[in-house]
């Protein structure tokens, strides 16, 4: 187990209508202009934001909104909201959607507190010193945004999508009411589910030993996924399966399942590429390059593959040939997702075979090598056959 | 799964030479005039407090001593920390030790906040509105107190043991070095042990229904702090077992595995009083109270008391008598507590039957009732039924 600095700052109001305290906690935090910043139409439609700017307002506060936060965020919407800000003298930024809104929010915040382009941040050319306050309404359940140190954005003009990771990005508050994730379209309550069993899975696969707790916890996150979205994708309206996704998302990707130890975050970078390339739904793109990427890891860490078999899918165990079982929890794993109705092959997902040396290319590596991923470390030449596998 | 509202303030310097740290991260919260609350002379022995005095000092703060936090900690050492805090203008406090240390200097920084006597919190006559920045330097896996909300005192005169849960318990910051428990005595780490895992399943045993998520966290936990305290008990020095145990302790009573739900927390206020008469360790206490519990419980909430037995001791279930199975629980948990060198009947801890009315009687109640706990409430009486099932 590895030395470890946490603190979770994120204040959590979930359950029914936590969005309706959003008045009166941001008056408690001293917030006084406001900018709601949220994707498309649906919430406007549902009267989500009339309601959130009805509530702001009562509690005695200036109100602007900003639109248009995509999924796999892009770096125009970031500039306008950056000027918006600063135009306004906005003190507070809240965000209204899933992933993407909240990202996007992100690298507003922090973009508007720092003189020089924000896109700096995430090629490495600066480091975030400070930001302004920010919080988040969640709509649905997936990226774990709300309370992650995470953030990733998409330059439009190159297709390049980079990651950020700083204590800075965790939202000071996150209104979570899982009705809110009822409308969501099943699709996306799958790609979501996804994601968040992804940012479990990239911190189980670890070199780290002796993190039997974190080990356990990881086990028990995925499982109670997994049963979770079995359960919303048949029945949306379930409000407890969507408590349970709502909540898993969150801890899947806040350290509480993760600290101590090295994750791999290799099959992120490798979906970003198709995520970038093809506007595929994030959750999709890991749903097609993670079973993959654990077959090719397969004869390299055979025991910890059983493990998650054995322990998250209820594979028996194969004394006699470990790699077996491995190989039975990656198929499990599969036929999980088929069942929940994502893709699992490239084609499925509408990538192209030529397209392959391309996407392999363009794959973020470790800063100076050609290694992707850091507790299980894949080469360029690896991440090209990884996406082999994945193009059945 | 119940609506809640969450926030977890505490900054976690976690692993080898963590209390190192003390004197940069207070520094950095703005601490000038500190007061290190410590128990009894091993931490001096250890020069562990020499160490911090040096090197909060050298980061430019004036530090004062006060000793005797003593285990059910006492009030007057709380009276004696308040007049100190006062009259030198301590503006920091920093707990060295386990629960008993923790829990009198939150007593101490919510008392010198406070005009009148500090007891009226402990007895339901004020509410904590305020307190002053602490923190902690942990030596001993146990109560959690270094974020938990809850705080524990014994009122000297009467041997009245109160318990008091408010947001303002949860230290500032914690080191928590693993290394430092190391030393602690064979029969404290099992106590220590069974605390931990009294309070996971204070929230484990809860008539909340669709809480599979936390079900799975607080079974990942237990099965975690079981594996780890069997080793640390045989081999203190096994660093990754006492860390397994340091951070088990936290999680396991800072929500971490607990939101949504109502715990009971009756066999804690059994406990207490257990401890208040005979001043034995709080963990040997529980596990005395916690399978005699159980085993009162198992006639009314078999299932639950199954599925604890299947997925945290691996009890085949027994799907034509589930209450065989909740037995065969209860027995491989009082089997591990002896294996750990725990007593687990009323007379090993040398406790007397003829006490037993006057435990009964003196047990706190839920306000207005003669009902003891909350999830799976028992009356006076069954208390008294219990304790007369723990007197084997």
């Amino acid at each position: 187990m590895k030395d470890f600095t946490y603190r979770l700052p994120t204040r959590f109001v979930f359950g029914h209508g936590a969005e309706k305290k959003a008045g009166e906690e941001l008056a408690a935090l001293g917030a006084t202009r406001v900018l709601i910043h949220y994707g498309g139409g649906s919430a406007v439609k549902s009267g989500l934001i009339g309601r959130l700017e009805e509530d702001l307002r009562a509690h005695g506060m200036t109100v602007l909104t900003l639109s248009g936060a995509k999924p796999n965020p892009r770096d125009d919407k970031v500039y306008e909201g950056i000027e918006l800000v600063r135009r306004e003298k906005i003190d507070f930024i809240l965000a209204v959607g899933g992933g993407s809104a909240i990202d996007s929010t992100k690298a507003i915040a922090h973009g508007a507190c720092y003189d020089g382009d924000f896109w700096d941040f995430f090629c490495g050319k600066a480091k975030v010193e400070r930001t302004m306050p920010f919080g988040c309404v969640l709509t649905t359940s997936a990226a774990g945004s709300e309370s992650s140190n995470s953030c990733v954005i998409m330059q439009e003009s190159t297709l390049i999508k980079r990651g950020l990771s700083t204590e800075l990005n965790r939202p000071l508050i996150a209104f979570m009411n899982p009705e809110l994730a009822m409308t969501v379209p099943k699709y996306q309550i799958a790609s979501g589910a996804t994601d968040i069993l992804a940012h479990i899975m990239e911190r189980y696969f670890t070199c780290e030993t002796e993190v039997d707790l974190t080990d356990r916890l990881c086990e028990a996150a995925m499982q109670a996924v997994i049963r979770a979205v079995r359960i919303a994708v048949k029945d949306p309206m379930n409000y407890d399966a969507q408590a349970q996704l709502m909540w898993g998302g969150t801890i899947a990707h806040n350290e509480t399942v993760g600290v101590g130890r090295v994750g791999d975050f290799g099959s992120h970078q490798l979906e970003h590429e198709l995520s970038a390339l093809y506007d595929v739904a994030h959750g999709a793109g890991l749903a097609v390059v993670f079973p993959a990427w654990m077959r090719f890891q397969m004869k390299r860490h055979p025991m910890r593959l059983a493990q998650f078999a054995n322990r998250v899918y209820n594979v028996p165990m194969n004394f006699e040939d470990p790699e077996e079982t491995a190989l039975r929890g990656i198929e499990a794993h599969e036929s999980f997702l088929r069942e929940i109705g994502m893709p699992v092959t490239m084609k499925e997902l509408g990538a192209r075979t030529e397209d392959i040396p391309k996407l392999a290319a363009k794959c973020k590596r470790n800063p100076g090598t050609d290694l992707i991923g850091r507790a299980w470390p894949i080469t360029g030449a690896e991440a090209e056959e990884i996406y082999r596998i994945a193009d059945r």
